[in-house]
C-alpha cells in the first residue's frame, strides 16, 4: 500500500509510563508504584464524579447525547461564555487536532517555543506543515514576535502555563502578544494547567472570556488536570463562534464517551474539588523547592502541578529516571526533548516523600 | 481566519436523536421514551461490564495504559491473530479515519455503495477525495467490480452487514471480489455488526484472521453493538502488521479512555452476553417480519440488530418519524440517505411492543 508522504516522518508521542508497565517489567506490586509522570491529580477521583460514574455505569450501552447540550450549559456558565463558543474534545488533545486539520497544509508553518508539548508538533507534521521553535523553553515575547514576523506561521502556540517546563507568561504580555499579531495568523492559547497558575499569581491567569473578542484566538482547557479526570478524556476550546463551526467540521460524532460526557459535567460543578487540588499543589511543592536548593539542584518556576529539576553535567536524566523506575517511582525524563531534565508531578505527601527518598539515593 | 478549502464540502454527521433531545423537546418522561434509532444493544450493559465500571471509577484521574495491552492481548486470543495486527479506535469509526487521513488525498476517490455507513464519505472528504457510489444500496460484486475497473478508487468500503441497510455480502463473493481487486486498491472490510450475521447464517460470517492473509485488507469490528458498549467507544482495526504501524501514525495518545479501556476488556471476556443479545434479536425481529408482512410493507432481509422498512409512496418517512417521535418513539428516518425509509433497531420484547402499538397508528 501506498501511504500519504507526510506520515514518513511523524514520530509518535511518547506518553508517560503506566503503573502497569513497571508492575509487568519489574514486578513491583501496583500499590507500591507512585507514578509522578503524567500530572494526574493526586487527590484521584473527586468522590462526586465517582459516585456519578457508578450511578451511570448501566447507561454504557447507550450513545452519549452528541449535542453535549448538558456539559457546554455548565462551561458556558462557568466562564461566562455562549454555547456556541464551545467546542468539547476527547481531550483538548482532540481540539488541536481539529485545528491542525482545519488550518494547515504542507505549504504552512507553525510557531511554537523551543520546548513545549509534543502534539502540538506530531498534529502539524500530520498535516505536513512546518515547524519553526523560538531558541528558549519559556515564552518570550521577543523572540516570538521576531520569529512570527520573520517567518509567517499560520497558527502560534503559547502554552502558558508551559508543559513539559512548568513556566508561564504574563497574561499583559500574553495580550500585547496578541495585539500585535495580525488577525489571519491562528493563536492558540493552551491553558491546560491554568488552574494552578490563576492560583498562584493572578497576573498570569487568563480567562477564555478575557479572550473571546480576539478573531483569531483560540482557548483551550482540560478537565485532565486540576480537575481530576485525566483517564476520561475531556477538553474543550473556546472562541468565536464562526471559529467553532469551522473546528465542528473536523470532530468525529460521539468523540465524547457516555461516561466521560457525565464524569465531566459532574467534576464541573465540583469547584471545591479544584480548590482541594490546587491547595494541596501549593502546600507540597514547596517541599519541591527546598529540596533543589538544600542539593543545589536548578528548578524552573512553576506554575502548573509539575516541577521540573534541570541536571547539570555531572547528572545524566535517563540514568536518574530509570534507576528511580526500578524502585516503582515514574517521573518524566526530558531527554527526548534534549533536555537534561525530569519533569515530577507534585503528588500527595506520602507520594513526595517517596520520591525525595528514593531521589535522594540516586543523586548521592 | 482562513480554513482550508476541503471544509466548505463537509456536512456533519446526523446522530440518532438522544433520549434528553424527546425529554427536552416533548416533555415526555424519559423512563418513557422508546429509543430504537441508533442499533444500542436492548439488553442494556452486560453486568460484568457494570460491576467493572463500578470497580474503576476511582480510576478516572488516571491516564489508561496507552499501550492497550491487556485489551489487545484478549481481542488477539479471540481472533488467532497477533497484538501488532491490531490498532484500537474510539469506535471502529477513529480507525475508518486513521485509513481516511493516512492514505487519501484531494487526487483520490473512494468506492462505496449508494446507501452505507455514512462516515466513509464524511472521512474521505475531510480529506478532499472524491465519492464514488454503486447504483444498489447493496454490495453487488458485478456493480463494485465495474466501478473499481472504470475509476481506480484508493479504498473500496465494504460494510458487511450493510448500515443502514441491513443486507450483507456473502462470504464467498466477498473474497472472490478481494482476490479480483489490485493490490494497491485498499479494502475496508466493516464488519460493526457481523455477531448477528454470523448467528443467523455462517455463508455470511468473515473472520478478521481469514482476511489476515490479504496485505491490503482491514477488517473493522466494534464493541458498540453485539457487546453492548455504544457510548463507550472501543473498536478495532486488524490487518497485516505493515499497514496497523501506519495507521498508528494517527492515532492520537490516549485514544480510550481509562473506563472505556476496562469495560471494552471486561466486554470481551463475556461472550455469553453476545450470545444472549443475538438470541434475543433473532426471537424479535421476527416479529417485525411478521408485522411487515401483515400489513403489506416492504422490508430489507437483516443480517443486524435492526431491520429497515421501505416504504412506497402512499406513506412519508420523515411525517411517520416526526409523529412517532411526538410519541417518544424514535427510530431513524432514513430520508437523508434519499430513501423513503425508517431503520428501526429491534429492541426487548416490551420496546417492540410500544413501538407496533404507535407505528400502527402512523400508517393506518
Amino acid at each position: 500500500m501506498k501511504f500519504n508522504k507526510v506520515l514518513q516522518d511523524i514520530k509518535t508521542y511518547e506518553a508517560g509510563k503506566p503503573i502497569e508497565l513497571v508492575v509487568r517489567d519489574f514486578g513491583i506490586d501496583a500499590k507500591d508504584v507512585v507514578k509522578l509522570a503524567s500530572n494526574e491529580n493526586p487527590i484521584g477521583t473527586s468522590p462526586s464524579v465517582q459516585q456519578t460514574i457508578i450511578e451511570n455505569a448501566s447507561r454504557a450501552h447507550l450513545y452519549p447525547d452528541d449535542s453535549m447540550y448538558a456539559l457546554k450549559d455548565a462551561l458556558s456558565k462557568k466562564y461566562s461564555v455562549a454555547n456556541e463558543n464551545i467546542i468539547i474534545g476527547a481531550g483538548s488533545d482532540q481540539v488541536l487536532e481539529f485545528i491542525s486539520r482545519s488550518l494547515l497544509d504542507d505549504s504552512s508553518s507553525v510557531l511554537m517555543t523551543a520546548v513545549t508539548f509534543a502534539m502540538y508538533e506530531i498534529y502539524a507534521k500530520q498535516m505536513g506543515a512546518k515547524i519553526i521553535r523560538t531558541a528558549s523553553y519559556a515564552h518570550k515575547y521577543d523572540e516570538l514576535m521576531e520569529a512570527y514576523r520573520l517567518r509567517k506561521p499560520k497558527i502560534i502556540y503559547i502554552c502558558t502555563p508551559n508543559n513539559p517546563t512548568g513556566d508561564a507568561m504574563r497574561r499583559d504580555e500574553l495580550i500585547k502578544f496578541i495585539e500585535d499579531v495580525d488577525k489571519n495568523t491562528f493563536i492558540v492559547v493552551d491553558g491546560a494547567y491554568m488552574e494552578y497558575a490563576a492560583a498562584k499569581d493572578k497576573a498570569y491567569e487568563v480567562t477564555p472570556q478575557s479572550l473571546l473578542k480576539y478573531e483569531n484566538v483560540i482557548y483551550l482547557g482540560t478537565f485532565s488536570k486540576a480537575y481530576g479526570l485525566g483517564g476520561m478524556r475531556v477538553g474543550y476550546g473556546i472562541a468565536q463562534s464562526d471559529i467553532i463551526a469551522e473546528l465542528y467540521k473536523m470532530r468525529p460524532p460521539f468523540n465524547i464517551s457516555t461516561l466521560s460526557l457525565a464524569a465531566a459535567l459532574s467534576a464541573c460543578q465540583d469547584e471545591n474539588f479544584v480548590k482541594q487540588s490546587t491547595a494541596l499543589h501549593k502546600e507540597q511543592i514547596v517541599r519541591y523547592e527546598q529540596f533543589a536548593r538544600e542539593h543545589d539542584l536548578q528548578y524552573i518556576e512553576s506554575y502548573t502541578n509539575f516541577i521540573t529539576y534541570v541536571l547539570d553535567d555531572t547528572r545524566d536524566s535517563t540514568d536518574i529516571s530509570d534507576g528511580l523506575l526500578r524502585k516503582g517511582v515514574i517521573v518524566r525524563n526530558l531527554a527526548s526533548y534534549n533536555m537534561n531534565a525530569l519533569r515530577i508531578t507534585v503528588g500527595t505527601k506520602e507520594q513526595n516523600d517517596v520520591f525525595f527518598k528514593y531521589f535522594s539515593e540516586e543523586i548521592s
